[in-house]
């Protein structure tokens, strides 16, 4: 047994989670309306056939075999850390029963469902239970994997290796000191005009634009494609096969094209993984069960941070391109500045995904918040209201009305995600990480960048980011790239020049 | 273990095979130019998978704890049928060594590739080693099957159930002899109208006219969808999910509608299947591994040939629902009547896909002449440009000038689809003979169709076809629809009647 046998293993692996990221993106994009039943047990199959191809004695032999033969090489040798990967999924699948993963995946269901309803209605008392049974299935399954300071961690790790909540805590709170005056500042400009914004578009149009920015950004439609969905997404088949979507036709043009971009920027990091990587466990997420994936959902939300607002929240990236926007939509008739003024408003409100660059975090340090206290116990679901809208007025000034603007707001813990509102955050410090490091390691990217020209800095990023798939963790690429483990300040820095001044 | 053991077991199996379709259909649709190569190993994966559980001794136990609680339930029970199909199907997977698949998808790979390219240059030397490959890849596979009086038997097994060459003669005898003297006559005609058939219009409104066609003929949009393809196919991920591709832009539009027709024929044998037979084996085509399939290809060809010919070239349709097509299409400017001359218009060519209703079959006994001989080492590879010229001529009276438009037309040998031809020509038999059986059995199917209008004609086949599934073989249905197994006659009556008045 070898490495080939081993690769030759996961390959498979990957090739049935691929498929299955085949059948969740035709889910949101193209699945007849009838069809939905038969495709929930088709994912529920795939998914449990890939489990149990990696839990099986042939991949643990080959894994065998392997660890062998990786014994010799570099500690940081692409082999060695796929051995690694695939050691550490299987330790991690075999601590999870089969009974508990079908018994999460009906509280999922059942709680979706009755989320989306209490949502509508907005009733928090319809959900409470079913999120009491997601919140005790999920602690069931925290213990099942095992933690040592906080159960939190156990989910921390799994969609973000290595962090811990005792780090967010710190992270959070540099955070929070750092962004209030420059918040506070914001807050006291003139609003400026944004009025423009409510222009509609036929669909068509605002597809084109979206597809002529993420050509623009790099994304390479020969290995991939742009479709029309509710809740934008990007997805990996593959690096030769990364499709991402937007959403379309709700009137607001320019969150449809900086939901493209944002999109782009994921799709980036999967088109231009190592070729070698291919069908490995460098770009497939065992532990987690789907395909593609980067070295964190953190990493991975940087990357489409970076493209989204670093490049495309841009004063010189509008002045380079919104004449082209402008020409395919055939509007708005006001010039770059005024528009990249508009999609750079600062305004504090309720909801999370329509948040701006100052506020967003506040709503994920509230999450994360709630989510380790309901975990450990510490508080009952019965509280997240009035828990939700005391933290809301706490970080943000903000009084929340009703719960559908509040703590029904996100199907995440529905959906059973509870844990991953942090990468989001993660994201957002670790983009202004890199763009720091990157702009003072190659000169030529910033000249290039105030012209609208992202080559320089793609080529960056592909040497320090993308290539590496899974080989590296998150920390590994950032002390790599950047000399340093993940820290607050270049993204401090960054928000306090943008949005700090007085203009 | 009992039956719902079983289909439990195979419900897996049939959502593997259903994402395998779904990764089918998206590679015709929608797949982007760069993705094919890791596409290609997800499929094998897939088929691999579902392959591996059929043989499983888990499905094996629960085959044997079926089999005994069936063996009480009439002959006919659905799910003492089921287990039959499971039983038949894992002894036929047991007898084919996966060391042959291997060679045998290479072989398909690597002849498809030249097939391509051959038919290109028009040059036939290029392709014959890969063909001679084939030929006797295809001859290992039979003879690991097992046949009893022609090697072509084992093939012919395969794709429908029951049927031999020696059958297969005395059908094609028959069938010549008696389309010989409607040929004659129909040639003698004058040629109708048809130049406004090249009139060209938008892609979307021929897109449109074909949704609405498929809409008139029954087929269900909430469990389904018509997307572009450059060749129109159906493909079933349950019966919830069913769905169709007809060809557009080049210029025919008639040809895009009859195919979006054909299509919906195999679509609505697939949406109409018993609900309780969904993700089982009367579902799942576990013996040529692909989901949904029914009782057999000549079957599943007899109802969209149907839809396509019985009531889609009818004048009634026409004079019924050429008024709506123009007004979407925005011409052509000629009357039903016009119209329905034109797309029945005899001409023998050369090109199968191409053929009229009295001239198609031709095409399918040569093929299959061929085919058999090749298999049973009868001619060699290198004869056969000979031979298919030798037989054109034989048949139609046509001279081959090139083998482009000889015997390098189709993509069948390359892609391993040897022995499939003979189901064209048993669903244009078995169309007919179910057309006559409906008219005569239901009194108001006649006038309906009179109308433009398919309702009854649906129901009759939806209680006599459809729900089935793969409950009964063809010739069973056949017998219980009809009263008689398959035969010539009605088919020849109903081209006798079409074709061989004076007009």
């Amino acid at each position: 047994m070898t490495i080939a046998a081993l690769n030759t293993a996961i390959g498979r692996i990957n090739d049935v989670l691929s498929a299955a990221s085949v059948l969740v993106w035709d889910s949101r994009t193209m699945l007849p309306k009838g069809g939905a039943a038969s495709r929930a047990a088709q994912l529920a199959t795939l998914v449990g056939v890939a489990r149990d191809l990696l839990l099986c004695d042939a991949t643990s032999q080959a894994l065998d075999g392997a660890r062998r033969e990786v014994e010799n090489l570099a500690e940081d040798d692409p082999w060695r850390r796929a051995v690694a990967q695939v050691d550490c999924a299987i330790a991690l699948h075999r601590r999870i029963p089969a009974e508990l993963i079908e018994r999460e995946a009906k509280a999922r269901t059942i709680g979706t469902q009755i989320w989306y309803e209490a949502r509508e209605r907005n009733d928090f008392a319809l959900f409470a239970p079913a999120l009491a049974e997601i919140v005790a299935v999920t602690r069931e399954f925290v213990d099942a994997i095992g933690w040592t300071d906080h159960p939190y961690d156990a989910l921390l790790d799994l969609y973000e290796p290595g962090t811990t909540l005792a780090q967010l805590r710190a992270l959070f709170a540099e955070l929070q000191a750092g962004l209030a005056p420059i918040l506070d500042h914001a807050r006291s400009l003139p609003r400026p005009r944004d009025d423009f914004l409510n222009g509609t578009f036929p669909e068509s149009r605002v597809y084109a634009a979206g597809r002529m920015l993420a050509e623009t950004l790099g994304y390479d439609f020969e290995h991939g494609r742009l479709d029309k969905t509710v809740h934008p997404f990007a997805i990996s088949f593959t690096r030769e096969d990364v499709r991402i979507t937007m959403r379309l036709g709700d009137g607001r043009f320019a969150n449809s094209l900086f939901g493209a971009m944002h999109e782009s920027g994921h799709g980036l990091y999967e088109q231009n993984v190592d070729r070698a990587f291919t069908r490995t466990a460098l770009t497939t997420e065992l532990r987690g069960l789907y395909s593609g994936g980067g070295a964190s959902l953190g990493t991975h939300e940087s990357q489409s941070r970076l493209q989204e607002n670093h490049v495309g929240r841009s004063l010189p990236f509008w002045r380079a391109h919104f004449r082209r926007v402008k020409d395919i939509l055939g509007g708005p008739e006001v010039d770059a500045d005024t528009f990249h003024k508009a999609v750079n408003r600062i305004s504090a409100g309720l909801i999370r995904t329509e948040a701006d660059e100052l506020t967003y975090d506040f709503h994920i340090m509230l999450r994360v918040e709630l989510e380790a206290k309901l975990l450990a116990g510490d508080i009952k679901v019965a509280d997240i209201p009035g828990a939700w809208n005391e933290a809301m007025t706490r970080y943000l000034g903000l009084v929340v009305p009703n719960d559908r603007e509040g703590c029904l707001q996100d199907i995440h813990w529905s959906s059973g995600a509870m844990g991953s509102f942090c990468t989001y955050t993660i994201g957002n410090i670790m983009a202004a990480q890199l763009m720091e490091a990157a702009r003072a390691q190659d000169a030529s990217i910033a000249p290039a960048l105030d012209d609208g020209e992202t080559a320089p800095l793609r080529s960056w990023l592909r040497d320090n980011i993308w290539q590496h798939g899974k080989r590296f963790s998150r920390d590994e690429l950032l002390v790599r790239a950047t000399g340093r483990a993940l820290e607050v300040g270049p993204y401090l820095r960054y928000l306090a020049e943008k949005f700090g001044r007085t203009t």
